[in-house]
């Protein structure tokens, strides 16, 4: 099994079905008219544990065997898939030990530990990260799920996807966050194979741009010290979603941290949801022209609500 | 036609249907822990206009035939029911013409604006209003569209209780904001009509408690100064909405300033939505304990998202 099918992420939305929220689809008078275009945000940001690596994270635990499970599960991430897997793994009734860099947001943490998950910290590098997980999985047995560069967790990422082509049929384009690009990735397979013609385009951060710079070359190259407000952004794009990218999506707009940060306000005052900078990333892209839609119907996927309210991006 | 009755309301939602949002009921596994409660969020923070308002508006302007609409309408209002009915108007292409207080949020004012209606500012008394108001319809010949206390807007408003109760069937008890008391006797009337044993209890802040004061006493009475941050909800019970308040609504919890602002900030964090004081008192009167509903299923109505980001409750 080395590709992500249509196939696949339906039997995981099977999986999941009943545990996650079939998230809302919101529209605005006023955001159409401000981007000239018809807009329908799929609301992750009111997604299970308030993002949608809830859907990722449940079908890679609902998909393990009682042996596999039995010495838990671990993984690293800045975190949205750290809270996602201590909830899925609550839920299952088996430990979950996450990998965070010290640098994670605090309601980040308290998420985790709210779930129940257990937290080790390290340096905030792609290196530490991994050694560290490597390390964690070595010492307890657990199974490492990988916060995106994992074909459970891109299928059941995928889902959001089919939902939102189910309830509006006819869109022309899909945008949504890319970080490491499980999210995009899976959106891509989904959207492409029940709507050949939809276009599939990626937001993605100035400072944090290696999925665009290695699209552009070819090569998957990471960005050196990635930095942005939108911190759940800054994963170096995988070695699993790369070539889906290079197959499946039609472009990436990047976008500075100012306009990140307005996107985030002008949804909390126009569309009345909390989204976080990371999750605000597709509609930055839309709202700059950085991805072009004028006239057409967009797709806009909201991808996390767990925004520090004492980092708000518009209080500096 | 003295009476609203869950046929007209029915009607209504003929008439409107497809110019509104059909809003999304939001639920949260950690909001239900900390209530103890099963709750349903009936979001008309993300209706047209960010309030239910647009329900009742939509429903009063499109109810007028073409000579009474000739002269356009007004009303008075401290923003959300004046915002609804420029927009209203707007979509009919009729003027609108709003009476505020001077002391209404400057985002009211601009949302106002931005719908094209015109506002005549007066003192933030009952009397003023109503004096500025009757003083607007003999220059115009507008139709006086009342906030609440007007069977068109009760009609429309009732609406949001019947697609609350379509989506959810199995209801313990429904609880919504009362300031005039036109969402709340709608509500009384549409969920009883369609689930005779649903209990229906409305949530009032402190410094605004004539309805449940009158409801005590059995007298209508105003209070002297209402004040609260709950500014949308500082109107005085109306004489159409107060009987039926008396015949079908089982009670009414207050809550102090303090547990609205905090209402607010944990629906805001949680939820992951953007609720103004006024919509959030349903919630607070839960929160706090004020309606007793351990161990039930209950429906709330977030009435309203129209928060001033410059006078967001905690930032004191």
């Amino acid at each position: 099994m080395s590709e992500v099918t249509l196939e696949l992420i339906r039997q995981a939305h099977e999986r999941i079905r009943g545990r996650i929220h079939r998230t809302p689809v919101l529209t605005s008078g006023r955001l159409d008219e401000l981007s000239g275009s018809a807009l329908f945000f799929k609301c992750e940001n009111f997604q299970k544990t308030g993002s949608f690596k809830a859907r990722g994270a449940a079908n890679a635990v609902r998909s393990l065997s009682e042996g596999e499970a039995a010495h838990g599960v671990a993984t690293h991430s800045s975190g949205n898939h750290a809270a996602a897997l201590s909830w899925a793994a609550s839920e299952r009734g088996i430990p979950a030990t996450v990998v965070m860099p010290r640098t994670a947001s605090p309601n980040k943490i308290a998420s985790v530990e709210r779930y129940g998950g257990r937290i080790v910290f390290c340096e905030p590098t792609h290196r530490a990260r991994e050694e560290a997980a490597a390390r964690v999985v070595g010492e307890t047995g657990a199974v490492l799920i990988h916060p995106y560069n994992d074909l459970r967790i891109i299928a059941g990422q995928g889902t959001a996807a089919v939902e939102l082509l189910d309830e509006v049929p006819d869109l022309d384009i899909i945008v949504c966050p890319v970080g490491g690009g499980g999210l995009l990735a899976r959106t891509a397979i989904a959207a492409k194979a029940i709507r050949p013609q939809v276009r599939i385009f990626g937001g993605e951060p100035e400072g944090a741009a290696d999925a665009s710079q290695s699209l552009a070359s070819g090569v998957r190259r990471p960005v050196e010290r990635p930095s942005s407000i939108a911190d759940g952004l800054l994963a170096f794009v995988g070695d699993l979603t790369f070539p889906v990218m290079q197959r499946l999506v039609d472009g990436i707009g990047t976008v500075p941290d100012e306009a990140i940060g307005a996107a985030a306000r002008r949804l909390l005052e126009v569309l009345k949801v909390v989204v976080e900078p990371s999750g605000a990333v597709g509609y930055a892209a839309v709202a700059e022209g950085s991805v072009a839609c004028r006239g057409m119907r967009v797709g806009i996927i909201l991808s996390g609500g767990n925004l520090d309210l004492g980092r708000v991006p518009w209080a500096k």
